[in-house]
């Protein structure tokens, strides 16, 4: 299916380390290799990078691995199609303006039959369910406040009312951002951690590359990473769970809660109906 | 200002050798220095790599120059801030989606006192004229055509419309693209050619480099490039008339029309006008 990786910072990090592990699912650890796509803020305005190449041979990816981008918000995906061809239209984080911001959106899973009546205000470049997705979020975004730009928990308020029935359809897990914090939402899989003060060594799963963070951060660092699974082996990462929606902020999780998924519900009643749409998810 | 280079071609293309030697001038062979940008179609969707170091010195833009990413429609940009901040909001190409495109645009020139009225639709990230009227554009073209895609001659005829209102303000030099075809405008200064069979040998002004085309082309390949200034010593470019629009498509010039500035007019009449706005402007 794909995977996602998410950071969110209270001063701007760069990713390389983070980056460096993810992208070993790309074909090397794991067989994500039908394209990759990661986006940094610097401040409102954002720099997308995505390729139909995988993260272990696109020439794009290599500048990333090397090229430390400090930003405060960054989101990748790497992609095994399901649905929709590997083409660029079809390569995550998708962007858009709203409120003269850019919002980025990257999406783990695979909704079925998935048409959501849109406006025309978004309208999806490519042909996957995950563009459809987010297109139908920024349109209920200014169906409900206009061009009036929200407070956060505004936006993080209507996502947690209308993400469950995007769920409805399937594996919904995403992360997205608009420069000013990271919104994170799982039904399946999704992980975080938060790193600060005092920080430590840390040692990445996909390959033998060991940070220790204490040497290269200050006091004032603080760094939330998500990710579909955890990157490092001796650091403790919270499993999400089932429909939780988790805003990250200044490096932080500033708050969360456990939306409430009909269909999760009636899986836990009948757990055969769990193979339709949650088998073989990654 | 900036430099614009914008290229459209029949068939896939990579840009490597123009912009090669369009980045010298970001810091070499003029000082162009303050950011660059530069955007890459795909069908509907485009890879837009934006930096606010120069194109001499940005990683990312060696990645484009060694990397040949193939695409039937390019556009580029090297900036000298007059207004705006260095920083990654304002740098050129702008990027917005409509009607499911991908829409890019990089504005050559300074437009003064210039606020026009916007709908919401489109709202700036940053905070330059450009970028203001590039929202402006596409806000009319919504108003005109609502969420119905209009033909490229219907965009065309809304383009050459307004685009001489916004030129009132100063000086409107563009390139715009859907991925489709090549919007180009120009008040002061633009050039374009086209490159077909029989191909020719082709020598750079900015760095001692030579391709002769006729070793690496095919007989379907055409390839329009416009730019401000000319960027090969032997070839002939056109330059723009004052007020012209171009639609180029496939390679080739399909449409052209001179539309009627009257600050041009009045700079005729009385050329000591003419500093208020034209003066500097490369």
């Amino acid at each position: 299916m794909c995977q996602l990786l998410g950071m969110n910072c209270a001063t701007p990090t760069d990713i390389t380390f983070s980056f460096r592990g993810f992208s070993q699912r790309a074909g090397i650890t794991s067989d994500h290799a039908d394209g990759f796509g990661i986006a940094f803020f610097e401040d409102k305005a954002c720099r997308l990078f995505v390729d139909n190449q995988s993260a272990v041979e696109s020439p794009i990816a290599e500048l990333v691995r090397n090229y430390p981008i400090k930003s405060r918000n960054v989101i990748a995906h790497i992609r095994k199609a399901t649905q929709g061809k590997i083409n660029l239209e079809n390569s995550h984080p998708f962007s858009r303006e709203l409120w003269g911001r850019q919002w980025i959106f990257a999406h783990n899973g695979d909704l079925h039959d998935y048409f959501p009546a849109l406006s025309g205000r978004f309208t999806p470049v490519g042909n996957t369910d995950s563009e459809r997705a987010f297109c139908y979020l920024l349109d209920q975004l200014v169906k409900r406040f206009g061009y009036h730009e929200p407070k956060l928990d505004q936006v993080f308020d209507l996502l947690a009312e209308i993400s469950p029935g995007i769920a409805e359809h399937g594996t919904f897990n995403f992360c997205l951002s608009n420069g000013q914090a990271l919104f994170s939402y799982a039904i399946t899989k999704l992980h975080w951690l938060v790193r600060e003060y005092p920080f430590r060594p840390a040692q990445l799963i996909d390959i033998d590359v060991e940070v220790d963070f204490s040497q290269v951060t200050t006091r004032e660092d603080r760094v939330a990473v998500i990710t579909t699974e955890p990157l490092t082996q001796n650091e403790e990462w919270t499993a999400f769970q089932p429909g939780e929606m988790i805003l990250f902020q200044h490096g932080a999780k500033v708050r969360s809660q456990v939306t409430h998924v009909e269909r999760l519900e009636r899986e836990r009643l009948d757990p055969s109906l769990k193979c339709i749409t949650r088998a073989d998810q990654y």
